[in-house]
């Protein structure tokens, strides 16, 4: 066992405090991560309060974590002392699933092991529950280890690991590229990335925000086109438009509204959580053969071809990086969406 | 003009009596066809009793038409005198819009002319409105008439117009085949002929039934497994496992429920039309990039291959014959879903 440093809450209504932790010796196939930078995902504030439910405390959370390998276990091959990586979501699955072996460890039938807060024997994690990435070390078996290519700065890339996945997985199960028109609903922490993403794939942009206030950002990651959903003009002007949307607002959409908008044979993709079930008319989706999907983050080798993506491309998350003890704080901006794009943790500060 | 006999309605409650009506005039690419067969679909009795609204009266419904060319017009080279032929739910549509262009007429953007009950110009239908196969002539652009190949009778052949092409349509879109689980919920007019042609494409096929009562008949048709869904167990059994579900049922289902019978990127197709929303639960969809999807018919050249497919495979409508004197009878029976399976209305007997 080694002791590490992070930051926790112990009760929904707690503050962040720092803890020592325990990570588990390195097992052969393990890497022991310093982490450096840890995204803020709504998830984590999410689970943090148990507005989900079941919520273990004291609770770690983080699952856009981005560091540097400081030990590796007798087996190891795959990354070495020294590596840029990356730990997202996910940071075990069973592996032997017809998903798991498909490379989709995110649909994994018995369930994948998340970043924080999914019971693990207490060889894994001494308190019985993973912890996450708001700490200063963690141990990840190597296959849910992906590597960070130089020219992303650790900072804009931890972001990645989460909010870049689910964008990149969706726009390429989709075929999102050059001739297809994609709209991307919502300009926030997932939504800013996947403007960059689907824009450097060569598709035509649309942003569908609430305001038009973050458009002129927007034009700047790359959309082509920016409208405001308040605006009830929008919905008769993109009438059967696009090919893909993908829909990164957790909060109650009129679904049918937006379905209205694709074109024959388009889908859109469900990327938040909303609470209340979707209302879908049967005769929106018959018209023109559309499709209602959801799609959750993204398989191991696909956060790998994405990070390889950005790297290409240059794109990284637009971020504001915060000393650890303004978690408290940047929880509450995130909730009244003001942030620009993703807070980011210098886990120097701990 | 020249002038048919047809069974019309006069009003939402009103009882089906002869009528003489009229047809146009041959123009050089219309197709004279002295229908012999006339399905009845569940379509026609929403239309006649007006429960969509907009029901024009008097009202010939039927577009499960099957019959003989009588008489072409002088451009006329797809069809020739004699030629056994078929119409279906579209007698003509824009040809310009992206959809026509790709063969998929149904999804016209203007709106493709229906069989039955859609305005159209005097000089097509003295009456200001198209009226359907419930009738002994019909006249048709060459485009928007089939032919039926030798080895299906008309009889059998007439409910593939819609209820065949209705069913190939979606799964050879979501490419049903050998080693694919395909489920077809509800075995009535539609079902059961999907069940046929499923079967024949190599799929694995499952009947979803409120009850077993028709077990033995899906068996017969090539069905490998046959579920009750009255049976809350039938749930729990079949979790995760299809690839293709195709809804038939028009009446509103727990559709959530029958979409967590999906695998991982399955698609759930709504063939009917329930009134209600349905009602999807995020996360059902996103647990494994599941799709609900909906789909209407098929194209003009989807159509032609269904047929062909069809009569490759010795496919036919399970049906009844009954004379013209006996629809109301037969619309009461159909509502009470006590036919086995189709309705065909012998035109012989006007």
């Amino acid at each position: 066992m080694s002791t590490a440093a992070a930051y926790a809450v112990s009760a929904p209504d707690g503050h962040f405090e720092k803890l020592a932790i325990e990570r588990r010796d390195l097992g052969p196939n393990d890497v022991l991560i310093d982490v450096k930078y840890a995204g803020i995902c709504h998830s984590d504030i999410h689970t943090a309060r148990d507005e989900w439910g079941g919520a273990r405390y004291p609770c770690v959370p983080g699952h856009e974590i981005a560091g540097l390998v400081a030990a590796v276990g007798s087996a190891v091959t795959k990354h070495a002392v020294g590596d840029r990586v990356g730990v997202g979501c996910m940071v075990d699955s069973c592996g032997k699933c017809e998903p798991c072996l498909a490379g989709e460890e995110q649909y994994c039938i018995p369930g994948a092991t998340m970043t924080y807060n999914t019971a693990v024997a207490p060889e894994l994690q001494s308190n019985g529950y993973t912890m996450g990435g708001y700490s200063t070390q963690v141990v990840v078996t190597e296959g849910f280890v992906v590597g960070i290519p130089e020219g992303i700065g650790l900072d804009v890339a931890a972001p990645l690991l989460c909010a870049g996945v689910t964008l990149f997985s969706p726009l390429r199960h989709w075929n999102a590229g050059p001739g297809k028109k994609v709209a991307i609903i919502g300009m926030g922490g997932l939504g800013h990335v996947g403007v960059k993403i689907a824009a450097a794939m060569g598709a035509e942009v649309t942003v569908l925000s609430h305001s038009l206030s973050k458009q002129e950002d927007g034009k700047r990651f790359g959309a082509h086109h920016y409208y405001a959903t308040s605006d009830k003009q929008t919905f008769r002007e993109l009438r059967g438009k696009f090919d893909l949307i993908l829909n990164t607002v957790s909060a109650d959409l009129p679904i049918d509204d937006y379905l209205r908008l694709l074109a024959l044979d388009g889908t859109l993709v469900i990327l938040g959580l909303p609470e209340k079930p979707l209302q879908v008319k049967p005769f929106t989706i018959a018209g023109y053969r559309r499709s209602l999907a959801g799609s959750m983050i993204g398989g191991i080798a696909q956060t790998q071809e994405m990070l390889n993506f950005c790297a290409e491309h240059g794109i990284g998350a637009e971020i504001e990086v915060i000393s650890a003890d303004r978690i408290d704080e940047a929880y509450d901006r995130v909730v009244a969406s003001d942030v620009r794009y993703r807070f980011v943790i210098d886990t120097a500060t701990m």
